[in-house]
């Protein structure tokens, strides 16, 4: 029988330039919220190194790594000792100039129960993605494992209803965003909790539109800008789960790290959506329109 | 030259069986607005009469009117005298057997804009919408008005992204929800607070997601079923106006009727899209899945 619920469990770290050390303390963080009895944990994005690519320094690429390889060793490791998927996030080499932002779901066994490249890739002042990260080639396939099928999406992917969608049409029972997201410490006040309510808001909203739980991780701390040309970023931790109407069921403090867990109902997004059947009602004859770039006339 | 900012009304009311009143009710609603300086009026949804859509009653067709007639003449002469672009709704009487739920834009000189047929039609017990209204055939088409082009949906729209998107790549500079929903009064206050918060949290990521202004506006007020078989439908008021980050600009309350005006800006979008690029990166190469119904494999 299936049970009715899963403990999740979420690690919201802050990292250092230093591999070898934020290797630990991700395993560490495996083992911790396994005792607590987590059977699906999720780390921060490109949680093995500081986040690159606030410079576009070609170096930087000395930083991927081959998949499978050391990094699903390690990580497959934890989850097969933890006996518990875990989501991971890796800077995949795939080729000589040819890199993704690639997540790694391990089921309990530590076997790779799939990858997503992610798909949406962003690039901005401090945030030099595009320069890092060829655009995902996988789509938005929802992943098995043995706890369920995980639509699994990377950070900007969240701004995207689109991706959201695609992932709960394809079976979904859970959306999950491995993230690093923050401010620019030059913004003031009133702009950084904009930003930051902005980005709650929407990944509430996937899981409102879709009857499913969210759960989005984010990094913390503050990490300076090698270049010296911006303010760095402060990473502003609010990791989160929700419920499918979504409705917080677990936040985590801005800025310091956070390993917690939570009990997410497996039973009730077939209450909600019984009650609110989006799916139903979706005018699929007229949506063409979402395929074009723009749609002026 | 364009003005940097536009007055907005919100008419959250509370409607009675009897239309004359109503009517008189919208009308100064909309006097009491324009003299507090609102260029753009937004009443509820269906707010000539109660949400008849409580029962299957075949009589109930007789609420429905002919576009354009006596209600285009009636809203058009307030809005022409009111120097302002209203948005109101109809149960429009297409043909015998033909209905529609369906909003009217009137230009500040009375002219009809253009109107919007509700494309998403709900079902659920005191919510009979099927049985009165053909879906929509209008597709999601903004409108173009003296004040800029809007986005105008209609209550059930509100749950899907792929309206609000849709609005947005035909280069509406807003979105406009007139709405009509309430909460069963024997649900509990935690299933009440979960359902309020997701109407305005989807909504609000709508803006998010789309980088433009979301207004939508509600009825108030306790409508008995008057078939006995329902606990009637308590219309939880809450409208409010977001800007194109989803911050609240105003905020009505939930049980009394609000006449409210607030001053949003026409200039904040370009800056919000500019930081927060969505529409840059969307992989219109790989949404196709989002016109099927369902995509398991």
């Amino acid at each position: 029988m299936k049970p009715d619920h899963i403990r999740i469990g979420i690690a919201q770290e802050c990292y250092s330039e230093d591999i070898a050390t934020n290797r630990r303390k991700n395993i560490a963080a495996i083992e911790n919220l396994a005792a607590e009895g987590a059977r699906l944990i999720v780390l921060p994005e490109l949680h093995d190194s500081l986040y690159f690519c606030q410079t576009e320094d070609v170096d930087n690429f000395d930083l991927a790594v081959d998949l499978p390889g050391d990094f699903t060793d390690t990580y497959g490791d934890a989850a097969a000792s933890a006996k518990a998927v875990v989501v991971a996030s890796s800077f995949e080499r795939r080729a000589p100039g040819l890199y993704h932002n690639t997540a790694v779901v391990f089921d309990s066994d530590g076997s790779v129960a799939g990858t997503y490249r992610k798909m949406h890739i962003p690039d901005d002042p401090g945030f030099y993605e595009k320069f890092h990260f060829a655009p995902g080639d996988l789509g938005f396939e929802p992943i098995d494992t043995s706890i369920g099928r995980l639509g699994v999406l990377v950070c900007w992917d969240q701004w995207y209803p689109e991706a959201a969608r695609i992932m709960a049409l394809r079976g979904a029972e859970m959306l999950i965003y491995p993230t690093a997201i923050g401010w620019n410490p030059d913004d003031d006040r009133d702009e950084r909790k904009r930003q930051r309510e902005a980005w709650i808001t929407i990944q509430r909203a996937h899981a409102v539109a879709n009857g499913i739980p969210v759960v989005s991780v984010n990094r913390t701390g503050f990490e300076e800008d090698p270049s010296g040309q911006t303010s760095g970023i402060d990473f502003w931790g609010s990791s989160f789960v929700a419920g499918p109407q979504g409705e917080i069921l677990l936040g985590a403090p801005e800025e310091k790290f956070a390993e917690e867990v939570v009990d997410v109902s497996l039973t009730r997004s077939e209450e909600v959506r019984r009650w609110w059947p989006f799916f139903r009602d979706r005018r699929i004859d007229a949506y063409s329109p979402i395929l074009k770039r723009f749609d002026y006339k």
